[in-house]
C-alpha cells in the first residue's frame, strides 16, 4: 500500500491520463513546425474557442506558476498591485513568483469566506489607499475552484466582475481546477468566465491528466496583445509544441477534461460521505471540488500517516487535505475512510 | 513529401525518441511525488554524476531558454554583462529572455570565429571598460556546438576557461546540441566541461529527442546555492517532474543521446559530402556538428523552396542553414542533395 | 498660521538646515570631478567611518526608499524574502520598490511590539516555511527610531542580530530617523548599529535637514561588492555628487545631526507633556523619537484640522500622528499643545 | 590652474548657477508640503506648459539615468526594444539602466550619421525581424543634442517621427543638453518636441546649471497613465519636492536655461574657431552644441593633460572631447586653445 497510499497526497501526484497519451502518440508522427505553429496546437486552440462558445485567444504555458504570473503581469504594471485570497495559491505556493514576473507587483490579501473573495472584501482592499506611496490596485485573481475546495456560483462571479469594473480592475482566474469546478456546477465554461465577466483564465492541464501544460485564454483581447512575446522572453515558448497542445485536443474532442473533473469531485464526495458521522472528525470547508478538509486530532493525523497515507496539513493545526484526482480509485478512497474510522476509534 | 521536406528546417521538429517515450511510459505508472521529488527525478540525477565522472548539482527546466537565462542570471547580477558571441542564441533568438531574468543584465558581443569565442576576442570586451558607467563583465557564455555547426576543442575550452579566471568570470555552456559536440570530437562530457573549467552546463535534451526539458548541472557547487527557489520563482519548477526527468534516464542509461548526436553529424557530414563538389555551392562554416550552411544563389534557394524544401536563411544573403535531428533519414538526406545539385544546374 | 500649521504633519515638509546649506554653499565653488570623485564625497565618507568609529563603505542615494531598496536587494536575491514589522515603511510607503528593485522579494510582515519586532516575531516568520512553494527569509529590517516612534535598545538589537545569525539571516537597518534614536537613547551610532550586528544602515538625510540624499552605511563590507554598480544601474549614481555629500559634511563635522535629532525629540517630549493630563487623549505609543501619537475622538481631530493644523491619521480610527523636525518651534507646540487641550473642552 | 582645468572635461563637472540657487534659497522659507504638492513644484509644471505652449504632463526626477529610462519603460514592455544610435548615452554610459527599470527591454542600435539617427536606419533595424523570438521594436529613443554634439534639425525629427508613426514605435527624447540644441537652432521648444512628432521629453537641469533634477514632458498624456506611482516605486519621488522644482522656476521664468545654453554654445563655437587653423588638428564633428571633438595625436594629447587639462578620450584613438558649460569662462577657452596650438608645436 506504498504509492496508493499517496494517492490523495496532490493531484499533481497523478500521471498522464489515456486521452492526453494517446494524442501525445498520435502527435509523435514525423516532423512538425516548432514554436505553436503546428497543426495540433491550431487544432488545440479551435476546440478552446469552441468549448467556450467565443473567439478568444488561446496560449500555452508549461506550468500554473508561469501561466498565473505571465496572466497577471499582462494585466497590471510593477507599480500595480493584485488583490488576492489570503489563501490564494498566488500568494501562498508560487515563491514570489507574481512579483517576479510583474518586476514588483505587490499582492494585497483580502478576507475571504471559505475561500471566496466577495465584493465587500475586493471594495475593502481596493479602497484603502488611495495614495502614490502604496501600490495601486490593477487586478483580482481569483481561483475556481478554490484552494479549500469550494466553488463559485456564477452570480457570485457577476457581482465580483460588476465592482471589478466599477473600481478599473482586471479579472483574472486561476482555473488550476476549472474543469472541477465545471463538473460541481454543471455550468458551461462560459457561463463561469467571459459571461460572468472574466478577463483572463488560466485552464489547468496539468490536474487535470496532462505531463505539462497550462492554457491561458483572453476573452478580453485587446488585453493579450504581443502576450506571445511575453511567453518567449519568460521561458514560457515550447519548441516542440505540439507535446503541451496536443493533450489539450486529447482532453477537449470527447469531453474527457469535464469526466476527470466529475470523477474526482465524486471521489470527494464519497470520502465527504464516509466520514460524515465518524465522532470528532469536522468538515472544514464544504466539499464541491475535489478536496476534502477535515478537522481531526493531530494524534489520529499521525495514525493514518503511521498506516502510510500521505496528505497536506497545511491549514492549520489539526486540518489534513485530502486531495482527489482524475484517477483516484474509490476502493482506495474507501479504505481511507475506515482508517479515519479506525484511528477515530469508529 | 510534404511533411518529410521539414526535416533540414529545425532539429525540433523532430518528435519524441524511442528511448525517451520509453521512459515516459513506464513513468506513467500510478502516483509519484511531485516536484522532483520523485525516484525517476533522482535516478536521472544519478545518471548525469555518473555520466560527467563528477557529483555535479542537477536541475530540470522546460526549455533552453529558461534553462540558459536561469544559469546566467545565478552567474551574475543586474549590473553586471555577460560576454557572448555576435552569434549566440542568447543574444539573437531568445527575445531578451537573459536580460528578464537576470532584470537588466546587459549581453556585450565578442568577435567569433566560425561561431566561436577566443580568449582575445574574450579579453577585448573585458577590458573595454573599466567604470561604473558600464556593466561589468561577469559572465562568459559559449555554446557548443555552436550556432554555426563548428566544435570548441578542449584545449580552446581551457584557454577560454583560463582567461576568465584571470579575469574574475564565471563560465557558462549553452549545450543545446552538446551531445553533437561530443560525438563529433569524441571526448568525455568531463573533458568538455568540468575538466575544461566549465562552471555551468545547460545540456540539451529536447533536441536530442526529448518532448521538454533541458539540464542545468553545475560542476561549481556553490554557485548552485538555492538554485531550486531560483527555478521555482520563475514558473520552471515541473510538478510532475518524472515527465521531465524519466526521458533523460532513457536518454543516458544506455547511450541513446550519443548515438543520436552521432546520427545526426553523420547526415550533416553525409549531405555535405554529396554536395561538396556541386559548382557555385559553398560551404560557409566547416561542418563539425549537425548543421551544414551553404552559400548559395538565391534563386536556386527559392527552387529549393519551391520542391517543398524548408531550411532557415537567417545567416545572411544567399546563406542556408540544413539542420539533421536524431531522426533524419538518409534517404532523405541523399534526395536534398540531388535536389541542390539540380537546382545548380548540376 | 497657514504655513506653520504645517509643521507637524511630517519632518520632511521641513526644509534646509543652515548647516547644510552652509556646506552647499561651500561645495558650489568652481568645478569639481563628477560621480563621487570629488573631495566633498570623499570628506563625507571619512566623516561617517569617523562617527561610526570603523571602516565601514559608504555610498549615497538620493532618497530613503532608493536607499533601503537598493540595501535589501544587496542582501537577498528574488526568490528570497525580507521580514519586516507590519508597519514597516517598506511594507506601507514605499509601492512596492523592494519589490522593484529586488525584481520581486517578498516582504514578509512579523508581529511587532510598539513597531518593533523581537526574536520570538522574527523567529516565528522565519521558521513557518521551509520548502522552495515559499521564498526563503534572507534578511531581516528593522526601523530605528520606528515608524511608531519607538526606539529599539541596544541589548533588543543584540538579540535581534543573534537571532539573525542564527537563522542565516542579514540585518538591515531603516536608520530615516537614526539621529533621533542616537539623541533618545545618548548612544554612540557604532553602539546602535555594528557593535549591535547591524550589516547595512540607511541613514536618513533628509529628514535631518537636507535637501536629498541618505547615505548607505556597509559595516559587513564583503556585502557592499559591486554596490556602486548597482545604485549607477538603478539610477542613484548623482552626476553633482558634491552636492549630496557636502550637506553630509555640514551635518556631521560639528554635531549639528545630533542636535537636530535632540530638538525634534524635545518637542516631542514637550507636546506629549503638555496634554498628558488632557481628558479623552491617550498616547498610543510611548513617546522615544519625534513623533506625538495620540488617540482622540475624531471630531476633535476634526476641530484641529479646522484650525488649520495638519497631520497624518493613518494609525487607525481616532489615531493621529503628530511629528516633530529639526526646526520645529516651540512656541507652535505650545500653540498645538494649546488647541488639543481646547477642542477635548479641556 | 587645477581645477579650473577641469572645466572641459564634462558639463556636470559645473555647480550650482547663481538663477537656481536663488530659487532654492527662497523655496527654503518655512514648512511646504512634501512629495511634490507643494506650491513651488506646482510653479515649474506651469512654466514648462508656458514653455512648450502645451498643456503637458510633467514629472521630475533626480537625475538623467532615471528620468530616460522611466520614460523609456512607460513606453514599452519588457519584451519590446528600443531603437537608438550607436552612441547613445543610454546604450553606453548607464550600466544598464534602461534594461534594469523595464525589466528586460533590449536595445538595439542602428547607424548613425553624426551621431543622428535617420528614418533609413530606424526602419532598417525596426524591419530586421518579425519573429517572436527577438523583442519587437517599440520605441526609438533620440538625444537632443547628441552626444557628440549634433542636433537634429526640425525637418529630420519631423522624417524620424513620420517613420515612428507608421512603424508603430513610440519617440522618446533624451534632452540631457535640449537647452543647447534650443541655443543653436533659435527654434521654440515646441517646434523640437511635440510639434515634430515626439511623445516624450526629458529635459536636463543638472547640465544646465542644477545641482540634481531632470524634467520629464509627455506631450502624448496618455502614456504618462500612473507614471506618478513609477516615479515612486523606482526611487524617483523627492520627498522635499519644492528642492528639485523651484530651481527649475529659476531657470525657466526669466529665460536663464536658453542664455547657459548659449553661453556653453558659444563657448565651443569660441574653441573651435580658435584651432581651427592648428595643423594636425582635426574636428571630428560639427560643432553645433557645447562639445568640440578633436582629433589630435596621442602625444599631443599627453601633453595637454600634462599642462593640467582634463577631457575626455571616449571617442576613439586620438579622439578628445572638449566640453563647455554655463559658466565655462572664456580666458579658459583662450589658454586652452593656446596650449592645444603649442602643443601642436603651431
Amino acid at each position: 500500500m506504498t504509492e496508493q497510499s499517496q494517492q490523495f497526497a496532490s493531484d499533481n501526484y497523478s500521471g498522464i491520463c489515456p486521452e492526453a497519451w494517446a494524442a501525445m502518440e498520435k502527435a509523435n508522427q514525423g516532423h512538425e513546425r516548432a514554436y505553436g505553429d503546428d497543426q495540433w496546437t491550431a487544432r488545440a486552440a479551435d476546440h478552446f474557442r469552441q468549448l467556450f462558445e467565443t473567439d478568444c485567444e488561446v496560449f500555452f504555458a508549461f506550468n500554473g506558476t508561469a501561466a498565473n504570473s505571465l496572466a497577471l503581469s499582462s494585466l497590471c504594471q510593477s507599480y500595480h498591485s493584485v488583490i488576492c485570497s489570503e489563501t490564494a495559491h498566488v500568494e501562498t505556493d508560487e515563491c514570489g513568483a507574481p512579483e517576479f514576473f510583474s518586476n514588483g507587483s505587490k499582492l494585497l490579501t483580502a478576507r475571504s469566506e471559505n475561500g471566496k473573495l466577495t465584493p465587500a472584501s475586493i471594495r475593502e482592499v481596493a479602497l484603502k489607499r488611495q495614495d502614490i506611496h502604496y501600490p495601486k490596485p490593477r487586478v483580482v485573481t481569483i481561483t475556481q475552484a478554490t484552494e479549500v475546495g469550494s466553488v463559485y456560483r456564477p452570480e457570485e462571479l457577476k457581482a465580483i466582475s460588476e465592482t471589478c469594473k466599477e473600481l478599473g480592475l482586471n479579472l483574472h482566474m486561476d482555473g488550476a481546477r476549472f474543469a472541477n469546478a465545471c463538473a460541481f456546477l454543471g455550468c458551461s465554461p462560459a457561463e463561469l468566465t467571459w459571461k460572468a465577466g472574466i478577463d483572463v483564465l488560466c485552464f489547468g492541464g496539468t490536474k487535470n491528466g496532462m505531463a505539462v501544460g497550462e492554457a491561458i485564454l483572453f476573452f478580453n483581447r485587446k488585453l493579450a496583445e504581443d502576450f506571445d512575446y511575453r511567453c518567449k522572453q519568460a521561458g514560457q515558448l515550447a519548441s516542440k509544441m505540439r507535446f503541451l497542445s496536443a493533450p489539450w485536443v486529447g482532453l477537449l474532442e470527447n469531453g474527457a477534461w469535464l469526466r476527470h473533473g466529475q470523477h474526482a469531485n465524486h471521489c470527494a464526495q464519497l470520502l465527504s460521505g464516509l466520514v460524515a458521522d465518524v465522532p470528532g472528525v469536522e468538515l472544514m470547508f464544504p466539499v464541491e471540488a475535489n478536496g476534502v478538509f477535515l478537522q481531526m486530532p493531530e494524534a489520529a493525523l499521525e495514525q493514518l500517516r503511521n498506516k502510510g497515507w500521505r496528505f497536506y496539513t497545511f491549514i492549520g493545526s489539526g486540518g489534513a487535505r485530502f486531495m482527489c484526482s482524475w484517477d483516484t480509485e474509490e476502493a482506495r478512497v474507501r479504505e481511507l475512510a475506515a482508517d479515519i474510522r479506525a484511528v477515530m476509534g469508529g
